[in-house]
C-alpha cells in the first residue's frame, strides 16, 4: 500500500461499493466492514451481486470486506459513512468506542436531516463525533451508484468547510468518469439535497398527471425557485444561488425529478396513479422526501413562505388534498 | 370588441398562432397577417392545420387573418412580431412605412440574436424602430408551441424594461393554462436564450453517446454554469444569476436540452449518429443554435473564458473535432 490515506467503508450498500470502486480504480486499498456475511464473501469474491449483477469491482485485489469494525478501524485512517440515514446514529456511537481518543477524517454520505434530530447530518455528526473528528466531508451531487459503478461520467460535490480536505480528496477520488468539485455551503448544498426530495413527489405527481414539457419545465423552475426561498430564510448567504446552480443544485433536481429509478418521483407518481393509501403500501422502504416535508411542514406553519408548490405538495401527503389539485395555484385565472 | 388592446400578429406561424389562441380564450380579438393564401383561409374557417391538425382556435370568432398589412396595422395598436428570425429586418420595415410616425407597442418572439447584425434582437429592433417604437416585450421560456395551443399549463417571461407594460401583458395573456412572469434583465435572458441553443446542440452530442442519467446531469449543471459565465463577461450584471434560475435560465433549458422536439437538441444527435455532413443535409432549415455557436466562437476567440463544454462543442462544429470526443475535458485522469 504506497497510498497514505486507507479509506474504510461503514456499509456495504450500493453507493459504498461504487465509491469504492472509484478508489480501487485509483490504486488505493479499500476496506468495506457490514454485517452480512453473504455480502462480506461477495465483496471479497471482487462482485456485489445485490447492486451490480455480474459486473465485478475494478481491481477486486483492492477491495476487502470484514463483518468486524475493529479490523476496519485499524486498517483505515478516513471511515465513509456509508450506512442508511437511519443508522448514521447508532453508528457513529460503535465508530468511537473503537476510536477511543483518535481523531479521524469522515466522508459522510447521508444528505437531508437526521430521522431523530431533525437537524442536518453535518451539524449532528460534528456535534455528536466532536471529540474524534479531525476534518468532514459531505458528498453530494447527481449520482446513481450503479452508473458509477459502470464508469459512467459522473460529477458531484465534495461539501465542506476545510477546502485542504475538499482538495486531498478530490486527488484520492478523481479519475477518467468520476469527479468531485469542491463546494463550501455546506448547509446549502445539504439543505438543498434535503428539500429537493420533496420537489421529486411533487413532480412525480405533476408528471403522472401532465405530459407536457412546458408544464415539467415551468414547474422544475418554480420548485427550484422555491427551495432557494425556503433556504435563504433558513440559512440567509448570497453563496445560495451559487448553489442552487451546482451539482447539489440544478444537477441533482435534473436527475431526482426526471426518472423514475428516483424513489420520491416515483413514489409522487404512485400517489397519482393508485393514491396515497396504496402508494405508501407500495413503498416499505422510508421515502425520504415525506419525512424531509413533515419537517418542513413545521416549518412553514411557524414562518410562512410564498411557497405555493411546496405547499400544495405537503397539503397532498399529509392533509388529505387531492393529487390532481397540485397545479391549482397556477390554475386561477387572472386575466383582465 | 370591449378591449383596449388589440393584437396584431405579423406571421402565421406556430408560435403566433399559439398566442393568438390565448388571448382569444381572454376574450380578445386577434388579427393575423400572413403570406400564404390557403393558410389565411384555414385560419379564418377557425384552424391552423398546418401546425395544429384538426384542433380548433379557442372562440374563432375571435380570430381574422388578412394578406393585408395594411389592413392589420388599422386594426390593431399592439404588433406581434411573430416571424422568422431573418425576416424581422424587413418586416419591420414594411410596417413602418404602415405606421408612418405613429407609435406603437411591440411584441417581439424573436430569440438571441438578429441574424444580419449579430446584436440582440431587443437592441436591434430598438434601433431599427426606433421612431415608432412606444413599448418592447419579448417573450422567452420554455414553451412548445402546440402545447400552448393545446391549452398545456406554460409559464414564460415577459422581458422588457416598462414594468408597466409588462404588467398589461399579464394581464392580457395570463389565463388558467398560460402565465408571464416579468423579468426585467433584457440582456440577460436573451442572452441565454441565445447561449442555451448552442448547449443544446452539445446536449444532443453527449444524450446519442452516453445514456447515463449521472452523465446528462452533469453536463447540463455544467453548461449551465458556462452560459452564465459568458452571460457575466458580456453584460456583467448581478442579476444574471436570477436569470439563470428563471423561466429563461434553467427553464428553457430544462425544455431545449432534454427533448427531440428541440431542433438545437436533435441536430446534435443527428452529428453524433450520422456525422456532421448528414446531419447538415437533414437539417434544410437553419438551426439556431449553430448560428450562434458562430457568433460564440467569434467572442472567444478574442476573449478566451474558461468554458471547456462550450469550445468542444465549437470545435466540434467548426474545426472537425470528433464528437465522440465532446467530453474528453472531464476525462483527463487527474487522480494523484
Amino acid at each position: 500500500m504506497s497510498k497514505k490515506r486507507k479509506f474504510g467503508f461503514i456499509g456495504t450498500g450500493a453507493w459504498s461499493s461504487a465509491l469504492a470502486n472509484v478508489l480501487s480504480k485509483n490504486g488505493y486499498d479499500v476496506i468495506l466492514y457490514g454485517v452480512d456475511q453473504k455480502e462480506i464473501e461477495d465483496i471479497k469474491r471482487g462482485y456485489n451481486t445485490k447492486y451490480f449483477n455480474s459486473r465485478a469491482f475494478n481491481n477486486p485485489e483492492n477491495i476487502y470486506a470484514t463483518d468486524s469494525l475493529s479490523e476496519l478501524v485499524s486498517n483505515s485512517n478516513t471511515y465513509v459513512l456509508g450506512v442508511p440515514s437511519k443508522l448514521v446514529k447508532s453508528v457513529l456511537k460503535q465508530l468511537q468506542k473503537e476510536l477511543k481518543y483518535k481523531k479521524v477524517d469522515l466522508i459522510n454520505l447521508s444528505k437531508g436531516l437526521e430521522p431523530n434530530s431533525e437537524t442536518l447530518f453535518s451539524e449532528f455528526i460534528a456535534k455528536k463525533f466532536k471529540k474524534n473528528l479531525k476534518n468532514l466531508a459531505t458528498f453530494i451531487g447527481p449520482s446513481f451508484a450503479v452508473e458509477v459503478f459502470n464508469e459512467e461520467a459522473t460529477i458531484i460535490n465534495v461539501v465542506g468547510e476545510n477546502h485542504m480536505y475538499n482538495r486531498e480528496l478530490q486527488r484520492a477520488f478523481n479519475n477518467a468518469y468520476f469527479r468531485l468539485e469542491p463546494e463550501q455551503n455546506i448547509k446549502g448544498a445539504e439543505l438543498f439535497a434535503a428539500l429537493k426530495n420533496v420537489l421529486a413527489i411533487g413532480m412525480g405527481m405533476v408528471s403522472a398527471k401532465y405530459q407536457s414539457v412546458n408544464t415539467h419545465s415551468a414547474m422544475l423552475t418554480i420548485g427550484t425557485q422555491e427551495i432557494l426561498k425556503v433556504l435563504d430564510f433558513l440559512h440567509p448567504n448570497p453563496d445560495n444561488v451559487k448553489v442552487a446552480l451546482s451539482f447539489s443544485g440544478i444537477g441533482d433536481i435534473f436527475l431526482t425529478c426526471s426518472s423514475t429509478k428516483s424513489r420520491n418521483f416515483s413514489f409522487g407518481q404512485q400517489i397519482n396513479e393508485f393514491g396515497m393509501k396504496k402508494a405508501l403500501e407500495l413503498n416499505n422502504k422510508t421515502v425520504e422526501g415525506v419525512e424531509t416535508a413533515k419537517t418542513l411542514q413545521k416549518i412553514l406553519k411557524k414562518h410562512p413562505l410564498d411557497v405555493p408548490f411546496l405547499n400544495n405538495i405537503i397539503a397532498i401527503l399529509f392533509s388529505g388534498k387531492s393529487p390532481f389539485k397540485i397545479l391549482d395555484f397556477i390554475q386561477t385565472n387572472n386575466a383582465s
